[in-house]
């Protein structure tokens, strides 16, 4: 194994990283806030590591393996986190480091799940600038750490295809790697356009600049980290329209946009996930609208907006809410339910197992059924108008059996946290529907589950180590489980070519 | 397809079924009891059907395919329990057709689950018949209902084979195939032969002749229907250590006591998947033992017995309780969980995922992560001494994936159920909690769960609807998954070839 190249590529990001903090410390000095100095110490330490590993470490061999790739991307996400958390604890806004790494994780994988009980005092409080890096690492770790080291470094060789296959997210990796770097640009400038986009439509409604900003990055990376006790519920109509509307667009399979913007108009008809994730919307607002139009006083216009609303944030796993979904009828909540394990496109900045993963799994149990008549038939599965090989299929469902163990494990793990049991009794949740929406949310990086960590809760209650443990898990769910366990693996690290 | 073989099985099943129930009808004439009456109507009705159907619809061409078999299993489980459900309406035991529908489902599921109330006054009663057809349903059903058709009937060709694949659980067929009647055959033997030697060591203690042989056959088909309120917590701990241990002899893959019997000694090491399950299960009781010798004074002999009391009736999937594991500490509660899923051996009466399932997924997945490093490696995989084909692996991730559809999708259709909704928060219980384990102890042929349906409570409270769902999660769980969604699946029965 290659492990200069491991620690070349981890010294490159811990600079980039230290070059992103310039945009908070930026808007704490705006705001004239002591944390500006948090901002300062934490790059200052973060951009001479990143030098100093960078240049003991520059590789002769710059070739990254599949092993190479699954490990960097382990590795820099879990550095990135570790430095992104410095910030809160420095600056006394998150005192607890176990609480301010968890925040930072659930930023980087764009979960939004969050342990502060205190929102409203750092916002009124000098907190702007801390508040602005909490909701800007979502739109970091929505496409990806490591997509935008390829696009911006021109060194590396088109072998590192590998890190974005371990990064991106979905059962395959599409259609855009024609020339890698120029792909990974096209994709950010997309990304840096929709974003552009969502402030300017937010600052025109009832929003000033700084809640534009704060939103529209936590919306682009579909994180949910709000800057209100209450999320997105005393906004305007406009804003939650605007919002509502843009959770799906970053939900939508970036290769739609990529076709429209290279005018390859036929490729689109191929885009079956965009269509099928647009349908399974479309069908879920009517129903959860017609569902809840009493609550609303018969108005179809209210209904509609709050459908749009929660069935948009939690199928795009953002996590903004402008309503307690958990006062719902039982259908909406049922569809709710199912729309959190679904969650959005591949090659979206969305989490949750995929559109097209769904589709795949349906697809090889009906492979499976008529094997089970015709033994000895062969069939041919076509998906977005390739055929596909039994090894996608089997890819695919072996990574929903791993995807089920590793929740089931998890809520396990945190179901023996005894801390978090008391708290949740003293508080009168339900221990079970608690701890296991927790993991489910984490998972897939929603944010907010039901009983005590429904939206109108948090996870500020569960042990320190509970916390690491749902941290991993959001690891695992952002990065599609492989990359953690193959670097946890003691193969990967044994010497051999 | 051959509609008239179809026919053909379930009217000889039909006329089977009559002849079993005149054990139930000796007990109650035995006891002096009304319900005699029921048995006799029943008998009368369904022997008649029986042959009537059988009489018209004699096929010409005795084949069974692989589509027929299918639905032959699915067909006549539900015809079976539509029929063994009448006697404890007639009866008046139980007045609403749906609630004995889905106990008679209960019982030959070897599920457990119940929806009586009034326990103890039917075995004061004069209902003594009607608990011992209850139970009996759990020892007609353990083995299979068509493995004992199989085995009576001489009319029937080999290609019956297809018949054994859908009902016998487990990812592979086994080994146990030379002559198929004469397997049917030797496994009813070995089944009837523990059934005796159980009913001899229960009589040799605290019970009398009637609860032995009722506590026999439900421990025998592992399905844990009691006959006291309080299952098994009033016997003597000699009771309850000999019910303890022939829970895990009836868990054991049978394969075992077979090359036993016929003296292939040698084969004897290959059964890999009983001696992970005999580890398993030991290293759990040692666990389990230890976590809760607190609660039982730092009794060791006390809390051992609890200990492998509870890991056997999970891990058989029985569902006989002598300790409310709800209030045990969290180690062992989640210990208990894990071990609901992965149940026990194939080829045995238990149900959950099976062990040797959990191996393959472990090994399929293991495969997965090394392709994901060496794309074009060749991976073997091994079990029980013979080479896997991808075929099997396959199979078994896409059974899983099924499996968690499935639980998921029943748990969702249960949580729209406004009355039960009703009656748990009336009972205090937790909705999600009460729901979700309902389902995962259907699916898996436990019984119990947690909440408001665990041992000491019921599925009574359940609407019609719910308890249909409910009794098809049993079904799907007993015969895992395929027959009944391919006897469901319009394409099954389009006239075609």
């Amino acid at each position: 194994m290659n492990r200069r190249i491991i620690l070349y590529f981890t010294g490159r990001l811990i600079c980039i990283e230290a070059l992103l903090m310039i945009l908070p410390l930026i808007v704490s000095a705006i705001y004239k806030e002591d944390c500006y100095i948090a901002f300062l110490i934490v790059i200052t330490i973060a951009f001479s590591l990143g030098m100093f590993l960078t240049w003991v470490s520059r590789p002769r061999d710059k070739t990254i393996y599949a092993r190479e790739g699954f490990i960097i991307v382990a590795l820099s996400w879990v550095v990135f986190s570790a430095i992104g958390a410095l910030p809160f604890v420095i600056s006394g806004a998150i005192p607890s480091y176990v609480d301010a790494f968890f925040e930072t994780v659930s930023g980087f994988t764009t979960t939004g799940a969050s342990i502060l009980t205190n929102i409203d005092e750092l916002y009124q409080g000098s907190y702007k600038g801390i508040l602005f890096w909490r909701s800007f690492t979502h739109w970091i770790g929505g496409m990806g750490i490591l997509v935008f080291v390829v696009a911006m470094t021109s060194s590396v060789s088109d072998r590192s295809i590998h890190i974005l296959k371990a990064e991106m997210p979905g059962p395959t990796m599409g259609k855009l790697v024609p020339r890698l770097r120029d792909t990974a640009k096209l994709l950010y400038l997309i990304y840096i356009g929709l974003t552009l986009i969502l402030i300017a439509l937010l600052w025109a409604g009832d929003m000033n600049l700084y809640d534009s900003i704060v939103h529209a990055v936590g919306t682009a990376g579909t994180g949910g980290f709000g800057i209100k006790g209450d999320s997105l519920k005393s906004y305007s109509a406009y804003s939650q329209w605007v919002i509502g509307i843009f959770m799906f667009l970053f939900g939508l399979n970036f290769n739609v946009y990529y076709f429209t913007l290279i005018r390859r108009f036929k490729d689109l008809k191929h885009c079956a996930e965009a269509w099928i994730y647009l349908a399974i919307a479309s069908v879920s607002i009517i129903a959860v609208t017609l569902n809840i139009m009493p609550l609303f006083d018969n108005s179809f216009g209210e209904a509609l907006r709050q459908g749009v609303f929660q069935v948009g944030t939690v199928m795009s796993t953002t996590g903004y809410a402008t309503a307690d979904f958990n006062t719902w009828p039982q259908l909406s909540k049922a569809i709710l339910f199912v729309l959190m394990f679904s969650g959005a496109c591949a090659n979206s900045t969305a989490g949750g197992l995929k559109i097209s993963r769904v589709i795949l799994l349906i697809k090889s149990i009906r492979v499976q059924l008529k094997k089970l008549i015709h033994p000895r038939s062969v069939n041919t599965v076509k998906f977005e108008g390739k055929n596909l090989d039994n090894d996608t299929l089997v890819a695919t469902t072996n990574y929903f059996s791993l995807y089920m163990i590793c929740i089931i494990a998890i809520f396990i793990a945190i179901s023996l946290d005894g801390v978090a049991e008391a708290a949740i009794i003293a508080g009168e949740g339900n221990i079970i529907e608690t701890n296991f929406t927790a993991v489910v949310a984490c998972f897939n990086n929603i944010g907010p589950g039901l009983g005590m960590v429904g939206p109108a809760g948090g996870f500020s209650f569960y042990s320190p180590v509970s916390k690491i443990i749902l941290s991993v898990a959001m690891l695992l769910g952002r990065l599609e489980i492989f990359p953690i366990l193959l670097t946890l693996a003691p193969n990967t690290w044994r010497k051999h070519k």
